[in-house]
């Protein structure tokens, strides 16, 4: 399984590369894009590696630290719908965030001091190679670059001041991103992967991809006809049942926690949670 | 009054300037910013110009072409309030567009095949000058390099597909932004200028900005509270009754219109409407 990562060199600059076990073989050249999402839409496996490092001696960085649109689903298994009290509607919800609120792998997702209703969502991430803009669903998986763990942290008071999420999705470091992009040529069976998110050890959420309400086809569709997508956007597929927010009691991230995100081949997401100073 | 542009130069890069009557003073140097956003948290008023353009030989580009942030704010007049049928909550409802949804003024809005639910929107869009987070209100005019006008045009059905507004206010090139930001220190009287939508001339939204429900300072320090502005951000501050899709019968936009937004000193935004082919 070939993994693509983000990452920080020793000396701080931005680049990307392939993971092999712990080594991290340097893709980003001198003089050429520095950034995966430039690259995205090419051949990633003929590039050539310029160096490598020891995985410990590189930061992580989000999967795609800038992506130009970053499109989040509602409401897409029917456990979340359930226990949300809303109603299925005909087409997905979508809401968005911005780039500064996601967090590498390894990195800590913050509780701000306006919340202790701090939530975790896991989720799977797709992420674009080829742009286009009404993309039919017979088409759509030609535009997936690959896939990635997400973690939709959500400030749950926020997120309900009033009919739009915005506010609770876009807090600073309250989601998360990664650990890397396993292209989609190598994930043979999508489907029967589970996403299992895990609060300190405990297993909270635990659905297969197969339960999405609208697959990713759909979603890819539906999302390029109102918007167009380019290389290195991100469409976090939407969280299934057994949020913290709808628990009795319910169950919130708070300072000194760690929560995981797995989903099967595709990897695991561990962050630990801090209370903002 | 003062009034600062963007827009592409006769060669076609882009460039900022201050727009003196017929003439455009170019403010962009080269190996310097050549965007309006880069300059905004400093003095505008010092920047000396490398040349002028005849206004016609330019082509207005929205006044921040590239925002990092469009914070779209919904339900902040008690007239939509009411028509809209929605519950006055203690919040200000936010949502968000992407810049490839704007236009400048005088382009055209273009309705997608999609929709027959074209809608308009005019408001007051605040243009960002220093950034911050956690903004207090009564620092948050200091925070404001000025105002433009905003059209917030809206495809309603798909606003509607679910409970989040983002495919119904991202459709490309469906909203305006423009024609020029004026800078705050040059707006004495704010709140006393009306927002005023015409479709095709008649005169469909009218209301003054003292309407407002939640002011600028409100908005700043809410929003910078969940997330941390910068230069060339862009809060537009919510529409007035009047809108289309609740008039009976319905007034949509179609191919062949022309909307204008006018607020008072601050100008007109004004776009015709084209049928996507």
């Amino acid at each position: 399984m070939t993994r693509y990562i983000s990452f920080a060199r020793p000396d701080g600059t931005p680049s990307f590369g392939r993971l092999d076990g712990e080594t991290v073989h340097d893709l980003g050249h001198p003089g050429a894009p520095s950034w995966l999402k430039d690259v995205l839409a090419g051949d990633l496996g003929a590039l050539a590696a310029i160096g490598t490092y020891p995985r410990r001696a590189v930061r992580l960085l989000p999967v795609v630290p800038n992506p130009g649109k970053i499109l989040c689903i509602g409401l897409n298994y029917a456990t979340h719908v359930a226990e949300t009290g809303r109603e299925q509607k005909e087409h997905p919800a979508v809401f968005t965030r911005w780039a500064d609120t996601l967090v590498a792998d390894g990195e800590p997702l913050v509780r701000p001091p306006e919340t202790t209703r701090f939530d975790y969502e896991g989720e799977l991430a797709v992420v674009i190679g080829k742009g286009g803009r009404r993309i039919g669903r017979d088409q759509a998986m030609e535009h997936v670059a690959g896939y990635a763990v997400f973690q939709d942290g959500s400030v749950r008071d926020w997120q309900r001041h009033n009919i739009q999420f915005t506010p609770g999705k876009n807090f600073p470091a309250t989601g998360g991103f990664g650990p890397a992009l396993v292209t989609s040529d190598e994930v043979a069976d999508l489907a029967s992967q589970r996403v299992q998110t895990r609060l300190n050890g405990e297993l909270v959420q635990d659905q297969p991809i197969s339960d999405l309400i609208w697959d990713i086809p759909f979603l890819i569709a539906y999302c390029s006809t109102f918007t167009p997508l380019a290389p290195g956007d991100v469409i976090a597929t939407g969280t299934p049942g057994g949020v913290g927010d709808k628990r009795t009691p319910p169950l919130y991230m708070k300072g000194g926690d760690r929560v995981e995100v797995s989903i099967g081949v595709i990897g695991t997401l561990t962050n630990p949670v801090v209370d903002e100073a």
